[in-house]
């Protein structure tokens, strides 16, 4: 079968090992390798190899994968395409190819590795002094080999490594031409001849920065190291300046360079602004980069500074993971990422080893099912070995955001198989989304309400290039795309990012330290002057309910009247309302700008009652929303997909609650319940187990809402928005009966 | 947790065992279970127990689940729902436990089964004398328990088999309390009392068959057996009374009862003209009601009745799965259904017992982990535990349709991960769909290009009562909802079902010899009067094509000029197409009646050039099909869910081919290629391998397709449209090549 492609065939090629070996020894024993690999630990792999079964399979795939690269011959062609296209993806198959030949040399001792390693770099330092900028013009930061400095930057990253496994194999000589001119010329290229990339805080300044950093390393080069580590000293770049997302370059007064590039985006808990998409892939040059200062320069403590944030912050990504070990994809996220890439395989590895052997990453490292070839891949393969792997729990747990962890965060709670995902961040840099306090539900992995995530397909050549559509912008930023309040049809600060990045909003409530009651609960003031959002999340598991359910207030006080648009992006198939509502003959988007223009208006109906009752059906469980309705709501059953003149959206639906008001409360609780299946047609517990909800009381101090269930038990989950403390003791009167409590809420059953 | 719905809960426990036992002794050891449990087949059971796992967990399944509804103790509700609701659920468990106790008691020898059974039987005698025709008025032929009798005949095939687990330990005054009261007055309802459902030929009355049949056994009463047998003797139904789904009650001159409900829908291949989804359900009264015919009455040679055609539509049913047991859904078929269903437990290990211990049948019970509780699931559970099974290998199958297997058939390709299912059968009674010719294509068991299945969810009560939506007949049933031509936007044979059963497809060609090629190939003449339609599917593994690559070629000749709509159910996320669209700004209906109204043209446009190709994204595997251009074709991109005012329908897409023509070839190739990682994020052989599609020749007596790949390859695939016999010697020219071959087709690569 199929001899047309080897090239495209070998990138999936994971097989049985070939362990033919010729025996080399280096001509020098000191020095290098010592950035990831280390001469020690080289030793130690190799004492150990053939009793290690995880990072045995690992080497097997990788010889085979090499060995297939080798047999294919070098090809290094003249870059040309954009992400996907040919030379793309081959320049990048060879740097990642290097770095694993590197380690087999180092491991194996074979010096076809070494051999392939020089041949191919050679090759690209007689490429590169001629090399124009790339031909393709999309990017704010061209680069050489690839359409962008970033791609340039990851080359670099891996590059490095390959070069210090092989640098005392390699003559003086043969040192001096990759140096002089590939890696320094390389070097400049991506810091100072392109300050707009080098010098920010953002995730594409971080692979610059560690560029940099892993080559000055091998080379032992200090202007190069303390340029990576502090940014340009100085860079030209005016305050204000953009780059193709809409970030900003420049910013008054911020530090640059690979520490800023922790000290900025990370919080105190490990929470990664721009959202865990974007911390799983910062995550491989943050760890790499450390693990190499860690090993050459020791004195620089790099895993501990900002209170061992880097380490932290891979416990943290873990959690920002659903039940499959999917991120969140919060901000610019592609679905479908997850702990099992390769960026979280060596996040793993490295937390493990150098963060005090934490026996629950071994579990995730068990199911990765792959090590890195290096130290810390052996301590995990011993680990693993010696059974001392334990289950990663994943808990309810509270992240902040921002620098000093005071801007904003996301919320988790756990219940069961039910995990939401709350945000109430800040802007999240160039991929933030306009969706302050927007909200994810999923239970045993699966989406149950989504958030969208990006309008991207990342690296697929035929969807733009495998970039950002337009689509990103004009939908999946926009605020009507997101489980949240949108006002009078605009977003959240008026979608403008230079507003957006001022503000964040404000944590009022987190607790969940009583498992049958977790709440987190914030207030946004800043998305629409004049109007204050505050939005409680609480899942509560009660015995009268087959499974924990989601109880969703948004309180919105305002100085003026406005449309308030109130989406609920649920995934499955429509059961049943119990509101009529008409299905029109033509369908016509929801509106023209903000992202409606990308919403079919698929029917639209009036609540038939105190409640307004929604019911679907997905991957064979079933779910209701049951929302506290005013009489003059519009229900709108919307579609995504309007406007989308390449198809390049998901046609996927939503119900819209609209309701004009000034001052308002959106109460509701979405019920998980019951299941069915396709193999026995049996329809268990299909239908709700509340007969109704209602807003018992409401003003600036207290809330209250009641729940009635099916066998007429009453229950109240009472909250206080002010004076919220542990200790307060709170008194309410609601229709004659007194309630008293102690801290900011309490939940009953009533009779 | 949840203390509300127990009787839920219930119905999904599945756990570990409790084993207490108390023993008694029946007081004859003569005569029962005689039916499906036998005194031997006991004997050996309890002889074995403990050491045949398979059937030691399913028996500690059934004791948990038994047990936990004997606590919750004996509920005989007054009828009042529909499927789905309280009353019909308890039902329906109740005869399922029932049937199960009734085991228990004999494997174990605990008396508790035995009281419950007869406890639960007495309940049922004191009902039903006074009970009136159900109350919900759905159905053609109401029962008493259930809202139709079909459910009524459910519970007396199983109830049947618990009282002949108990006969003997009942006092006679007790079996004549329960045969004067429950069985026989139930048996006569459900035949004499309603010949509309009894006396046809349809899954319905093979339920009615059966269900009397099986008490007439247990009661050893040749009256009831005889009509079980051959029907009623007079019905006084009319000719050409329809029932609810549509479909003919009385055929002029047709047998009825058990053997004819075997002689009609079988074919000798053993497909079921109804399709897999209702051969499932049927298989149940089928083997069950013939396991008890053979062990009381085996001078019948049930099994051997038409040449042995139960047992072989065992091997028949699993071939019309996917690669995960899903039947494919031909005709009025609910996705999801699969193998694992209890009735498939059933048949497969009846027909591993009395079908010769079929080794490859032992795979499919070792997949259920399950068996019956009888001799053949002991013997399913040996054959296991001696390590007997082979793998079933699902091949290329070809299944004639009607009695005589000359009313068409289905035509199965597979080829590495590749099933095309292609069907030109005959009606399938009320559950066809008017589908002449159409197709669907799976790849690893996830659909490529689907067939829509039926409109209704099973048992799901707030979806019109879990029974067929109005949507399944304006669209499921509809041509325009499949994959095959639909002319001047009318349903093969004007839809109406009267004229459709007349007709059938015919084979022209099937051959799965060469597994480099294989093809099916039949044409239709009836479905839209003086139009041919003559469709060929080839299944190509050529050596330049990464995977085997599907051929369609739908040859139309018609004595007018009409408008073919030919459509492309696609799954998936559309990618890139070589032609421009444009898509509205509002959505209108593709038409007004005939399924059209159900569509929503989301997107038009006209060929770019001599080939239209459109790509697709579908479960991480990229698709692409090449179709030969007409340049006025419009091509349209459509999706479901237009005029739907329940959402009842999926949103799913299709493309839509429409051409004019008189006489016109739609040639075109269906490519799987490559794929993508949303966690690697490689996008691997994401384009097409062909770079042009052509007609090279045709008219009545050759088409040839060629097709250019794109390292410039040309591939013929040469058909002969008559003379098609194996040894016929065929010579074409085609622009000055001659090409020579024997038999009815020939593919080669011309350089």
């Amino acid at each position: 079968m199929m001899k047309f492609a080897k090239f495209f065939l070998l990138l999936i090629l994971v097989s049985s090992c070939s362990e033919k070996k010729e025996k080399s020894t280096p001509e020098n024993d000191s020095g290098h390798p010592n950035l990831i690999l280390t001469q020690q630990g080289v030793k130690d792999i190799r004492a150990n190899l053939g009793s290690i079964p995880i990072f045995d399979k690992t080497l097997e795939n990788t010889i085979e994968e090499v060995d297939a690269e080798i047999e294919l011959g070098i090809e290094v062609p003249i870059p040309k395409h954009l992400s996907g296209g040919y030379t793309h993806e081959r320049h990048k198959r060879n740097f990642l190819i290097l770095q694993k030949a590197g380690v087999l040399f180092q491991i194996l001792e074979d010096e076809k590795y070494a051999i392939y390693v020089r041949d191919m770099l050679m090759a690209y330092a007689k490429l590169y002094p001629n090399l124009p900028i790339h031909p393709q013009t999309r990017s704010y930061a061209r680069g050489k080999i690839f359409w962008q400095c970033l791609n340039d930057s990851n080359w670099l990253v891996y590059t490095s490594q390959a070069y210090d496994c092989i640098y005392e194999w390699l003559s003086k000589e043969e040192r001096d031409t990759l140096e002089n001119d590939l890696f320094i010329p390389f070097a400049n290229f991506i810091s100072e001849g392109n300050p707009q990339f080098f010098n920010r805080v953002h995730n594409h300044s971080t692979w610059g920065n560690v560029a940099v950093g892993m080559i000055a390393l091998v080379m032992d080069n200090d202007d190069l190291l303390e340029r990576a580590l502090n940014g340009l000293k100085t860079d030209n770049l005016e305050v204000g300046m953009k780059d193709n997302d809409g970030g900003f370059i420049k910013v008054e007064g911020q530090k640059v360079g690979f520490l800023a590039n922790i000290d900025e985006p990370f919080s105190p808990d490990g929470y990664y602004t721009e959202g865990p998409y974007y911390q799983r892939y910062a995550m491989y040059p943050f760890l790499i980069f450390a693990e190499a200062l860690h090993n050459v320069k020791p004195e620089l403590n790099i895993f501990d500074y900002k209170e061992g944030v880097l380490l932290k912050s891979v416990n943290t990504l873990i959690n920002l993971s659903d039940a499959d070990g999917e991120f969140f994809p919060l901000n610019d996220g592609q679905k479908g990422m997850s702990y099992y890439s390769r960026e979280l395989v060596t996040a793993v590895d490295i937390a493990y080893h150098f963060g005090g052997n934490n026996a629950e990453l071994l579990s995730i490292a068990k199911k990765q099912d792959c090590v890195l070839l290096d130290d810390s891949g052996l301590a995990v393969a011993l680990g693993i070995k010696e059974g001392k792997e334990k289950l990663f729990e994943k808990k309810s747990i509270n992240l902040s955001d921002g620098p000093n962890g005071d801007q904003g965060g996301v919320g988790i709670l756990r219940s069961e198989g039910l995990e939401l995902v709350f945000k109430y961040a800040a802007q999240g840099l160039s991929h933030g989304h306009y969706d302050k306090l927007s909200f994810s539900l999923y239970e045993n992995g699966e989406e149950v309400i989504q958030d969208y995530g990006l309008a991207r397909f990342v690296n697929i050549e035929q969807k733009g290039g495998g970039n950002y559509l337009k689509e990103n912008k004009t939908w999946a930023k926009q605020t009507i795309a997101h489980n949240t309040i949108t006002q009078n049809e605009v977003s959240h600060f008026g979608g403008e990012y230079k507003v957006g990045s001022k503000h964040h909003s404000e944590l009022h409530l987190y607790d969940d330290t009583n498992p049958q009651v977790q709440i987190v609960s914030a207030k946004e003031t800043n998305a629409y002057p004049g109007t204050q959002l505050h939005r409680t999340f609480a899942i509560i598991d009660d015995e009268d309910f087959e499974k924990p359910f989601v109880v969703d207030i948004m309180n919105v006080t305002s100085e003026s009247e406005n449309q308030y648009d109130f989406p609920y992006y649920y995934l499955g198939q429509l059961m049943k309302t119990n509101f009529e509502y008409t299905v029109p003959s033509v369908l016509v988007p929801l509106g023209k700008s903000n992202g409606y223009e990308h919403l079919w208006k698929e029917a639209e109906g009036k609540p038939a009652s105190d409640n307004t009752t929604f019911s679907w059906l997905n991957h064979g469980n079933f779910y209701t929303l049951t929302t506290a309705a005013d009489a003059e709501d519009d229900l709108i059953l919307a579609r995504i997909g309007a406007k989308d003149p390449e198809f390049n959206l998901r046609r996927e639906p939503a119900l819209i609650i609209r309701r004009n008001a000034k001052n308002t409360t959106f109460a509701s609780v979405i019920e998980s319940h019951g299941n069915y299946s396709t193999v026995s047609e049996f329809a268990v517990n299909a239908y709700s187990n509340i007969v109704s909800l209602k807003v018992a009381y409401n003003n600036d101090n207290y809330t209250a809402i009641q729940i009635e269930d099916v066998n007429g038990k009453l229950k109240m989950l009472l909250l206080a928005n002010s004076n919220s403390s542990n200790n307060n003791e709170h008194k309410l009167e609601i229709a004659n009966n007194e309630y008293k409590w102690v801290g900011p809420f309490t939940y009953i059953t009533i009779n």
